[in-house]
This record gives C-alpha cells, sequence and structure tokens, in this order.
C-alpha cells in the first residue's frame, strides 16, 4: 500500500497494489528473516561453532516459531530482530540458545531479508513485464500499419503508422527487462558484517559460515555492504526507468484519447458522475501519476546513500520510508498498463 | 500509514501513525463525503431547486447510508463518488433521486471532503505541536542554564548555555502555530463548481446554494479552485516545516548523544541484538528520516500545480500519492518528538 | 544561470534570465554585505562600542572598498566574509580596524545580504507578475466569451466559453501577489547573533546596534533566525506556486495548440529544422519544464530545515545551491508567461 | 556551474567546477554539434545521396565554421539547430548545401553531442574516482592499524581499525568505476532517426549513413532513442551513486572532526570571521551538501521519462536544467573528495 488514502479501498486498486504490498508485510518479511536466522543457526552448527545437537534443537525452534506480532519492541529498538532473537531463544536452553544469531547482527537479518524481499517483488515485475510486452506486441501485429500523424513538440509533424510509436513503447520495456538480469545480480548478496562490519567474531569461521548461509539462501557472499547502500538505491533507479516508460505510454494514450485528436478508442473506461456521455482513460492518468511518483521518489531514497559510520539508522529508515512504495507503485503501473493496452479496440487515424 | 513494510506492525510506531492514518481511511473520508451530499440535499431544498419533502426523504436515505465497502467502482471510475451516488439513490423514487448530488460533480465532493480531513488533521497536529512546545519550555525550565559548547559546522565554537539551543529548538515551533493559522484559513474553503468549474447549472441559484453548503459544513464560499492546487501545496509546505524543524531537533540529539560529546542523556532508547550495552536515540534518528521523507515528498507534491484544463486525474492523483503519506509522517514525528523531550534525564556538558 | 548548459548562449533566453543572475551574482551580492558592514560599523560607533571618528574612518573605507575578486579564500573559508573583513581592515589603524564586523559573524552578513537579495528579486518577479495578469486581463476582454470545450481527465466535457480557462489561469497568480505581501513580511528581518547566535558580545548593547542595522537596511529586528531556515523555504515555496501556475498555462497552451484541437493561435512560435510547416510552442514547453524543475527543488531546499547545532555548513549550502536557481528559473517562466501571453492572435474554438 | 550565487566566485570553488561547465559550455558543444554535421554530409556524399565535390565543398564550410556566439534563434525555435544549419548553408551552393544536414533533425543533433559530452565528462570523473580510489589505499597503508571506535546509529559500538571504515569508504568507489563501464555502453549510442524517428528519408540509405556517421563519431549504432531517455537518467544515477559515496565519506568526516570525538586532524580547513581559533571542514561539508544536490535532482531527471509522442520540447528541457548541474556537482565533490583526503594527517582514535 501507498498510504491510507489510496490504500483504503475507497480507490480500488488504482493506486495500490495488494500483491506487491504483501511481500513488504509482516508475515512474509518475518518468514524472510526466519529463513536467515535457520540458515545462520545451520552453518553454526556446520562450522562447529556450536554443537550440531544444539543447532538441531535451535532449527527446529525456528522453524517452529509463528508469532507474527512482533514489534511492540521497535519503537525501542527501532528494529524488530532483538524481539525476534528473545522470542526464539525463550524456550531455548542457554546452550541451544547460543545457536541462535550469535555472531549476527540486526541489520544482517534485516538486509538480507530485504533483499530476498526485493527479488521476489522483481520476480513479480518482470512477469508482469514480460506480459506487457506481449500485449504491445499483438497490438503492433494487429494495428501496427494503421495511419498515424506523427507529433513532436505537441504538434504534428508527419504522416507515419501506429508501428511507429508502439515500438517505441515496448523497445525500453524490452531494454529494461535486460537491466533487470543486472540489478539482480548486484542486489542477490547476502549481507553479513556482525556488530559493526567486521565479520570478525570470536572462535567463528565467519567467512566459512556466511558463504554457507549465502548457499543456503541462493544468494551469492560478497564484501560487506552494511553501509554501502548503492544496490537498494540500483533497484529504485531501475523501479523508476521502468514506471516511466509506462507514464510515456500513459500520457500518449491520454492525447491520444482526445475529442479532435480522435487516434484510440478503449474498451471500458470510467463514468463521470456528472456527465454520463464522457469516456475517461483512467488508466492511462494513473500510469502518469505513477510514473512522476517514483522518479519522485528516487530523488529521496537517494539521499540514503549518505550512510554515516558503520550504521545509520536515519538513511536506513529512508530506505524503508521510500523503497516498498515505489516497488508497489510500479506494480501498480504494471496493472494499469497491461489492462489499459488489453482495453485497445482501435489505434491509428479512423478512416 | 506510509507503506506495507513501515505499517507492518513489525516496526511499531517509528514510521507511521495511526491516529492521522484512520482520518484518510475510508470510514472517516466516507462521513465526510456524505457530510458534503447531505449539505449539498439540504441546499438544493432549501434553495427550492427541489421540493422540500424530496429533500427531506433524500436527506434521511444519506444520513442512514452505512455502506463503507465503496471503491469497486473507482478503477472504472478513478473515484469512488459515482458508486457512493448511485447508491444513495438506488431506494429513492425518481423524484427524490433528482434532490441527491444534481448540479455537484465528483471532485466537489472529494475536493471538499478531503478539506475537511486536512483541517482534522492539522487539528490533530496542532494539538501535539502545543505539547512539544510545553515539553521544550519545560526542558529550558530544569535545564536551561546548564553549559553547553555552542558548535558551528560541526566545530566547538564558544561556551554557551542549553537555553541557547533548545530555545532555538522552540523558536520556529511557536511560529508554525502561527502559519498553522494561515493555513487553514486558505484551507477552510468549499470546492463547488459542478461538472466543469462554472458554478452554471440549469434551474439552480448556484452561489445561493453553494453559500449554504459552506456555512453547514463551517467553511468558507470563495472562487472555484478546481484547477489551482495551491492550498493543498501550501499545507505541504507546511507539514515540511513542522517535520524539518523537528528533524533538526533530532540531529541535534543524535549528535549530542555521542560518546566524546555526552551532552545529553535520554531514559530508554533502544537496544542491539548484537552489543547489549549500546543505547541507541532511535526515536531521534527517526525524526531525521522522517523529516528528509516530508521535504522530498513536497517536490513531488509541487508538481500537482501543473493541473491541465478543468480537470487533470493525473495530477490530482499526485496529491492523493503524496499529501496523506506527508501528514502522517509528520504526525509520526511529532509523537517521536513528544516522547524525545520527555524522555530528557540530563542535557548539557556533565560536571 | 541555471548551470553551464542552459546559459552557455546557445539556448538563448529559453532557460535563464540573466536580470534574476544578476542580483545573486559577486557585484550585487558583494554590495549588499558591504552594506551590512556600512550599517554595522554605523551602528558600533553610535552605541558608543567604538569611538565616533574610528566608525568614520571604518565606513569611508568600507565605501570606498571596490574589490569584486573576493573568493579565494572561500575555498578554505567557506564563504568570502573573511576575506572581505581582512580587506575592509587592511588599510585601517588597529583602532579604526576595530569598528569593522566586531561583534558579527560571517552568517549574520550573508544571511542579511541574501535577504535583501531576495526581497530585490521578488520586487522583479511581482512586477511581472503584474504584467503577466494584466495580459491575461487583456486576453478576456478581447476573447473571454469565444466559445471553448471544457476539458476533463484529458476528455472533451461541455461547452463553455475562454472566460472559464483564462479566469482559472488569472486567479492564482493575484493569489500568488497576495501572498508575496506574507513572504516579504516572514523575510524582511536581519540575521542578527553573532559567532554562536547569542547577541552576546563583551561590550556591546547587541539589541540597540542590531536595532540600528535594520533600520539602516530598511529591515525589521525579529529573534535571532540563524538555524530557522523556515523563512528561506518560505521564499522557495512562493516561487514553487509562482512557477507551477504558470506551468499549468503553458500546459493548457500546448494542448490547446494541437492540431485537431486547434483552440489557440500564436504568432512567432519555433521553426523546425527538418520540417518548415510546424510552429511549435516553445514558450509553453519551457513553462512547463521550468514548473517541473522549480517544484522538485522545493523537495531539496527543503532538506536545509535539518540544520544542526548552531550552524550547518552543509544544510546552509545547500540552500545556495537551490535557491537561487529556482528565483531564476522562476524567473524566466514568467518572461516566456509574458510574450507567451502577448502572442496569442486567437483563443477558443474557431468558427 | 550550478547557479549565478555559487558560480559568481564569492564562493571560489566549493560549489561549482569550471572543468566540467567548460564541457557544457557552447564552444565545446558547438564543437561536438558540428562534429556531428561534418559526420553526416561526410556519409551522405559516401553513400551517394549527394555528390561527392557537394559533400566534400560542404565539409569544408563546416570545418571552417567558427562562429561560436549561435542561439538568437533558440528563443523562438527552441534549440540553436535551425540557425547554425543554416549558418552552415549561408555561403553555399544549393546544390552544395543539400549536403548539409539533409535527412537528420535537430533532436539526432542535439542529442549525439550530448552523448558526446557526457562521455568526455565521463572520463574526467573516472579520472577523479582513480585518484580518490589511490589517495585512500594511502590512507588505508599508512593509518589503517590505527584504532577506531565503531559507531553505529551515532554511537560507540566496539573497537576496530580505520581500515573497517576507509575500506568502507573506497569500496563502494571501486564498484562505480566498473558500473561506469556499463553507464558508458549504454550511453555511447548516436541518435539517429529524422524528423519523426522513422529513419526513413526519401532517397536515403539510411541506416548506411546512420552506421557511418556512428563509425566517425566513434559511438555505435542502436535502435533510434529518441523517445527513450533511460540512458540519461542512467547517467544520472551514476552521478548520484558517486555524489553519494562521497557524501558518506564527508559525512563521516564531520562527525570525526568533532572535538571530543577527535578521530582525524586535517591541514588547513576554514577560518572563522568571529572565532580565530576554528578549524571547519569545509571540504566534508560541502561533500554532503554536493550528494544531497545530486540525489534530489535525479527525481526530477526521472521526470523526464514522461517523454510523449514523438518528442516532447518540455521533458527533453527537463534533462537539460539538471544534467549539467549533477554533473558539475558530482565533478565539485570529486575534487573536494581529492583534497580533503590529501589533506589528513591524522586519522584514529590519538595515543
Amino acid at each position: 500500500m501507498t498510504n491510507a488514502f489510496t490504500t483504503s479501498g475507497l480507490f480500488g486498486g488504482l493506486l495500490c497494489d495488494p500483491a506487491i504490498a504483501q511481500e513488504f508485510d509482516a508475515p512474509a518479511f518475518t518468514a524472510r528473516m526466519l529463513a536467515f536466522e535457520a540458515a545462520w543457526t545451520q552453518a553454526l552448527g556446520t562450522c562447529g561453532v556450536v554443537p550440531a545437537d544444539d543447532a538441531e534443537t535451535a532449527l527446529t525452534a525456528i522453524k517452529a516459531f509463528s508469532n507474527h506480532t512482533l514489534g511492540q519492541g521497535s519503537d525501542r529498538d527501532g528494529l524488530p530482530v532483538p524481539d525476534l532473537v528473545a522470542a526464539l531463544k525463550s524456550d531455548l536452553s542457554s546452550s541451544a540458545a547460543r545457536a541462535v544469531h550469535t555472531g549476527a547482527t540486526s541489520q544482517d537479518v534485516i538486509d538480507t531479508a530485504m533483499v530476498l524481499t526485493c527479488l521476489a517483488v522483481m520476480d513479480r515485475l518482470t512477469d508482469r513485464l514480460h506480459r506487457v510486452i506481449a500485449a504491445l506486441e499483438s497490438v503492433l501485429a494487429r494495428f501496427g500499419d494503421a495511419p498515424l500523424t506523427a507529433r513532436t513538440r505537441m504538434q504534428a509533424a508527419l504522416p507515419a503508422t501506429i508501428a511507429l510509436r508502439v515500438a517505441a513503447w515496448r523497445r525500453p520495456l524490452a531494454d529494461h527487462l535486460a537491466r533487470a538480469v543486472d540489478v539482480r545480480a548486484q542486489l542477490a548478496f547476502v549481507q553479513i558484517g556482525g556488530p559493526i562490519g567486521t565479520r570478525e567474531m570470536p572462535q567463528i569461521h565467519v567467512a566459512e559460515c556466511a558463504g554457507r548461509v549465502a548457499a543456503t539462501l541462493g544468494l551469492s557472499l560478497g564484501p560487506v555492504w552494511h553501509t554501502d547502500r548503492s544496490r537498494i538505491i540500483a533497484l529504485g533507479h531501475w523501479l523508476a526507468l521502468v514506471a516511466g516508460s509506462l507514464g510515456k505510454i500513459g500520457q500518449d494514450v491520454a492525447l491520444m484519447a482526445q475529442q479532435g485528436v480522435d487516434e484510440i478508442s478503449l474498451s471500458g473506461g470510467g463514468v463521470s458522475s456528472a456527465m454520463a456521455h464522457k469516456q475517461n482513460p483512467i488508466g492511462a492518468e494513473m500510469m502518469v501519476a505513477l510514473a512522476r511518483y517514483v522518479a519522485g521518489q528516487q530523488g529521496i531514497l537517494g539521499q540514503a546513500m549518505i550512510h554515516e559510520q558503520e550504521r545509520s539508522g536515519a538513511a536506513w529508515a529512508l530506505e524503508w520510508l521510500t523503497l516498498p512504495a515505489m516497488a508497489e507503485a510500479t506494480g501498480a503501473t504494471l496493472n494499469h498498463a497491461e489492462s489499459l493496452i488489453a482495453s485497445i479496440e482501435r489505434i491509428g487515424i479512423p478512416d
């Protein structure tokens, strides 16, 4: 959800995306934090930092954990991890408790769980991007030769065909799929640094443990990145590109749908409470608004690069305030794009 | 709420404000849309546009309306008003139905309901601002004479007292209360323009109706403002000023709490999952993050000034995407300020 | 100027405003810094902080100062004031030198000179705003009754007249003139706080001196505001409102000038290097771009509210990076508005 | 240069970068526009679109062109290309004139010249990035083992060494060098589309011509990208990452330089006009301000993705307003980083 108003239900799915929102919600995110803790406990056991049976006992407790109402402690601690760890240890012997979280820190848990969340979100978004591209290809196949007056600087320029404009809609989306591969490659790393990012923990072969955790989670092990937020900002950049290219489509469709221009007809379309005859290209307008929103958020997310010392609570929170909303807004605009393009009944200058 | 992650509960109240979110949520907003429709129906009756008993019947139906699950139609219409109006009319005779919404348009309903929402939000925020100011005054009274080394450009400058810094925290907040009066005065107008903003509706003495609606709702009647979003942007500006002044306090407290500086001690404070000895000034950090967030949103909200022709769906939606989140973030930072200041146990250089 | 590209001359006056730029340039700003130092020296003499003849001698030196190539020291000091003060004292006896800058600090000089600059800039901008309003009134007088199809959500709505749209262009501009009075009232204060903002300087009756400086400069004397940047952000807000309302006009004109819509004809207009027949509404497009630019800058300027401790070099510099460019961009868009409106040959639906 | 105030000279090189500004200034940019026109004329000749000797004559005229005072026409045309083309043709026979610009359009010239400019700017910035990395490596070599108290959430955490923090400063910069290779690969394409982007020009084998132009200019030939601004936004993203990583260094240094913390001493440093004893870490503060500025601009530049129809004058101008200033600000912060790091005399906790 993006905020209380746009997700109140009063505006349906216009400005929100429950499927993407769900990926950032407590159950999904807690499951990913637990996946980290489980992988960590396993690694502590395998690397011999704790006795195998303690790791086994701890692992069972972690897998059994089902409390999704964490967070009371966050007002005090700034995040839910201390509460989570305490809850995981609560029924364990002191020896088995040592097999939980030992040598890790809250940021390792949150950042790694966030990486898993971002990758899941990208899966959903790239799936939709594939569908939008396919929809555009069918428009090209059906209407590519239809006549269109090309317009530059809002003025009629020269005769052309729909293929010129729709191919220009499709091309960047395909590029964004290629860019997604690179963004994923930048993102798919565990964050494991321990309390201050040194990866030095008494009696722990951290490199070995960290490597096993990465393997368990299907991520790579690179250098510590707790204070380098480039990969998070890079995801925001990708979201802004995707939303931006769809915003261009929305703007073009809204312009094509104008009376006097009449270059497109859409099925459905909005009703006016005062003017029954009107058909409003609602989806196209929302695509423009969401693109401007996501683009603007990137200017705030980028402030998170100024991440002071070994951990900045303020800069980190700025990521939490912006990135999930950007992902959801991009998801919403992909939804609009898919149905808008599917609703095209005619495109091009009418005979 | 600001997004699915910050409002998941995992982060407690760090980055959200349920009380402000509630003002933007469906029940509260629907109630305000109904208040508009009721006032409008009443005016239609009093001005003799519809028979008095039709108005009476319609008014009863409006007051009895209790469906808070509107919004299915928004994906088609871009907003919930057509559905709402249809629902209100559904059980009325065609004659009584004429007493509902006739001559008004969706934007009149949404903008006027938004004005009522913004005023209610400002009430809550200014109440908190008063409390924060009072808390600072008590800090001044208790610790004003404590020694402090004034710091300029992050460097020790000259000896001073706590009064210098805390008075500089308090002063702008008092100014923002004065500014709130002006912002309220700019905001407290009905938006009544009809379909295209002409206020010309056949057989309706609009000026007279509109004046009665304004009176009923406790608002003023000024010129149509459907395409001039200055007053909405002005509220965003006020929110950015309030959040910004609190962000300065948060930044100062975080700097004062540093080891080696030790100019403040706070009760409570965050626990580290890895370092039991640490006390993190979580609230201070969140105040910085929220201030940067609100300030940045204003750069996006301002884009809504480019509101094309007689109604821009895209520019309007940009307001919905930003303003409620700005209000909630400002509310959250006021909450942090109140408890942070209350938690001051010592401020100034220790003896 | 806004940047090296837009002010290279290659783009003429499209994206810059030499008249506004000049107000921020070295000669004009140095003159205002000298005005502060002169007023300060005078006050020191009148208040008996320094002997009258020392003040006289110092004053003569300040008035004779003509070096406009300051700034070499700024890389070291962060601003030109230490160099300026040293230069002013260089030829003075140690006793007369005491009559220069004693008790003041660099921020007092820069902030007060910036206030004088902002007021001069507002004078220029409000003059242009008056002319733009007059131009719109003449359009109303000439074409107000011309038919226009009102458009909402980019769709034809109902028949109307040009008066509906042009009055909606004019109304907010008149409001912004009223807002300008309030912004000026907020801005027109000296900043005098001394090294750390205490206004406590040994053997100086600061309140009295400061009062005289304010009177000399035609400003008011209020509390110290060195760390409260609200009034600077408020000016940015006003610039964003002005540019935004003009951006709406530009967007409307660009839409009205489309082939198929044909609701306006403009004299002049751009030529295409490839399509001789085209007439591009360049000014209208620039008004949209400049409005988006100014609105976005406000999201950055607002970050300057987080002004830590008794002086933040970083937050302060953020004002210098944004506010002058916002003022110049607003000036440029006022210029475009004036000539665009003057170039209207026909507006409304052609017979 | 970023604006009239920061480039007035009064602030030295604090907030500007003449070397980067020069790349965007009229002489350099005109030279790159001429390089495009020369390559185009050559291609027209080689591809047999125009007689070889006409191409030869035209080429001589282009190479002889020396008027750097173009731009008067931009107020009318929106860009200097029509003037440039007219000037180039002015002394040519009508037949030789056909060998100039025929089949190309203004956007082809501006976008391709901008690509050449961006690549030259990246060369300068990556050179500086190499030097900054080398400077950090020497700090690591000299002081890596010095003790440092790691700080998380602005609080002392655990004992560490300078290597922890400085390696965290260095690591992302090396990554940004790797990212630069990818950004260059995205950027280094000619934009050749003709009037509306179809690459269809009567009697011209455009693909062949375009290929030759690309080869002459050392660029690649890909699909038309006139309406897809992703690669421009991607450069802005890279600038924001570079400036952001340096802003983190600046923030850390400013925090380390605080009295009471004393983790660094710098040679030089700023002087106060009021407090002779102070040494202000000016460069560090400017790095923070410039990072916030560049990050924020990206939120505006991203709006340019909404590039309507076949050419948007408004969206295009938004790139011109932001990208050059972002490049210059990033250049300025690289300059600050180099001298700041070189000025480190001691880093780490003093014995």
